[in-house]
């Protein structure tokens, strides 16, 4: 599971809990405040809990930054931390920093409940459907970035992206990982989910499998479609499907939430995620945009099965396109429906 | 305060939770692993809370070690916090493991009481007596510890320590860092103490200074007694008083909790302290020994003032006498007074 569950000793309550720590991906210090929270928080809203007690923040600053660089950076990395903490209702109370020849950030994320509070991620069933409320492809666009700067990788890719779509994919990457899975566990519950799980350093795949083992019922889980940042499929591709994204191995970080729903529900579950005011985007400013909701996509189906985990033999790749286009407006349309579905429906 | 306590949504229902992580200070995996979980828990034991619903644990593995060294240091030191989690009547239950140039070892604590289940740190009032519920001198210990293969340092305290009472002193210090607070926190409430702190970084002066600060009446504390591990007050004067252990700014790791008791309850707490069957001792066995309780010394007072901390101009120093001469005797004397004083009342 992706949280721990402890029964306690008052009224039927448990204590659910998580922590996560890791080191820095993207450059922005403030992004990656948010980005570490995001992350913790994901594994209480993989079990349908949208709200939390308590934070606590882990840190390290690394030895290697002089004292102004510290200065800069890590009030602003616990800015996007505290900032996303309490886009997510809940608060940072305690924590602690060290000193460490790396940079650290992670937390723990806490909360009290009732068992109607959480879904425990056990009850599939064959006609069940996968949605996944965020796209694939951030480790190939903070990588992709990375490579700009290097010839001899950036020469493999240069065939198939320009520099400014992996600046954009970079963008949208850093945007998708800040993003809350807050509004898809409220979701959860107004929709009837009877599984889910974030998608974390696995990739796809894993998550998948790891779910598909802890189900009560015989089932598989089948996936159908791959949504992908734009590009980064063919990214992946001319360097030799170095991270495995098209076999769902490439792993993710602060990635969707992928959740067994009732197929009958699952359209609207998709449809009201899109509806929300969700969403992190830093350049449209605090509220986000109006009406600027998360997509969401049906990616494969549940069947009788050995509790395992596949993606058909040729995926369909559903290439997400950037917000990079309406960055910077402040009026964005709320029905920017550009090249992709966004629903996508099995056939 | 240590622990942060943040009301809940049930019941007045209160979630207490407090984290820690720190770096390998002692060679033995297997007692720093103790450590660590003892060095956790202590923060909610320092405001009277002797029950702890989970804990998490915090690892990372240093990429400096090759596969075999992994394998044999990573599952003592884990299970040196397992057993202490389990002595502390609790359990470890979920965790994260990362790959740093350091090892870091830690956790977090939580908790979820009443609000009678713990006491906050508020309450001090003129009258009031400070116990101190293990001996000072951990870090000059463990340090004085590394200087015998260094002879630049073994130099400049061989005068005062031979190199095997260096070592009952180490071994000393490990056990009082892995003993759990856990008692003196459940006597907190039945001798109704009016505040604690546990005693770690910022050394005993450091911890009493935060703890005055903290207080509702208008008090100062002022220790008179400085209880230390024998010989430390010797090698820390030996190389120029490198620590300020005399002057209570020694740093701490693990070390006891600092307690305002009324006064005519502290010596009955010392009492019930030592007669208790707790503090772990290794070479003793699991149970720790028959008897074989734990010291604690009334080492200062409660006087009105100004929310602040001192210490006397030529404090009485308390030299903590080894068990080194009892480790290996399977039935060692429950009162083994050796030459120290173990209730010093102040004059």
């Amino acid at each position: 599971m992706d949280s721990c569950v402890i029964p306690l000793r008052h009224g039927g309550l448990s204590l659910v809990q998580t922590t996560d720590f890791f080191y820095p991906l993207v450059e922005d210090p403030y992004m990656m405040g948010r980005i570490a929270c995001a992350n913790v928080l994901s594994d209480l809203y993989a079990m349908g809990i949208s709200e939390c007690d308590n934070m606590l923040m882990l840190l390290s600053v690394s030895q290697k930054m002089n004292e102004k660089e510290r200065e800069q950076v890590m009030p602003l990395m616990m800015k996007g931390f505290r900032d996303a903490a309490e886009e997510g209702g809940t608060s940072v109370t305690g924590g602690q920093t060290v000193i460490n020849p790396w940079i650290i950030i992670g937390g723990v994320a806490s909360v009290v409940c009732q068992p109607s509070d959480f879904i425990m991620p056990d009850s599939a069933v064959p006609g069940d459907v996968l949605v996944l409320t965020k796209p694939l492809g951030t480790q190939v666009a903070v990588n992709a970035h990375q490579w700009m700067d290097i010839p001899e990788k950036w020469n493999k890719i240069k065939l198939v992206i320009t520099k400014e779509e992996v600046e954009h994919a970079y963008q949208e990457a850093m945007l998708n990982m800040a993003t809350l899975n807050r509004t898809a566990a409220a979701l959860m519950h107004k929709f009837n989910a009877h599984a889910a799980t974030d998608i974390t350093g696995f990739g796809i795949i894993g998550h998948a499998r790891n779910l598909a083992q802890q189900q009560r019922n015989d089932v598989a889980f089948v996936i159908h479609n791959l949504p992908i940042i734009a590009k980064m499929a063919a990214v992946s591709k001319a360097c030799g499907n170095l991270f495995g994204l098209l076999q769902g191995t490439s792993s993710e970080t602060s990635g969707g939430l992928l959740i067994c729903l009732p197929r009958e529900q699952a359209a609207r579950f998709c449809a009201e995620m899109k509806s929300s005011r969700v969403g992190f985007s830093g350049a449209l400013g605090q509220d986000g945009g109006a009406g600027d909701g998360q997509q969401a996509w049906i990616i494969g189906i549940v069947e009788k099965g050995n509790r395992c985990g596949r993606i058909i033999d040729k995926p369909r790749i559903i290439e997400v396109p950037y917000r990079g286009s309406v960055i910077g407006t402040q009026e964005s349309s709320s029905n920017n429906n550009n090249a992709s579905p966004h629903e996508v429906q099995l056939t």
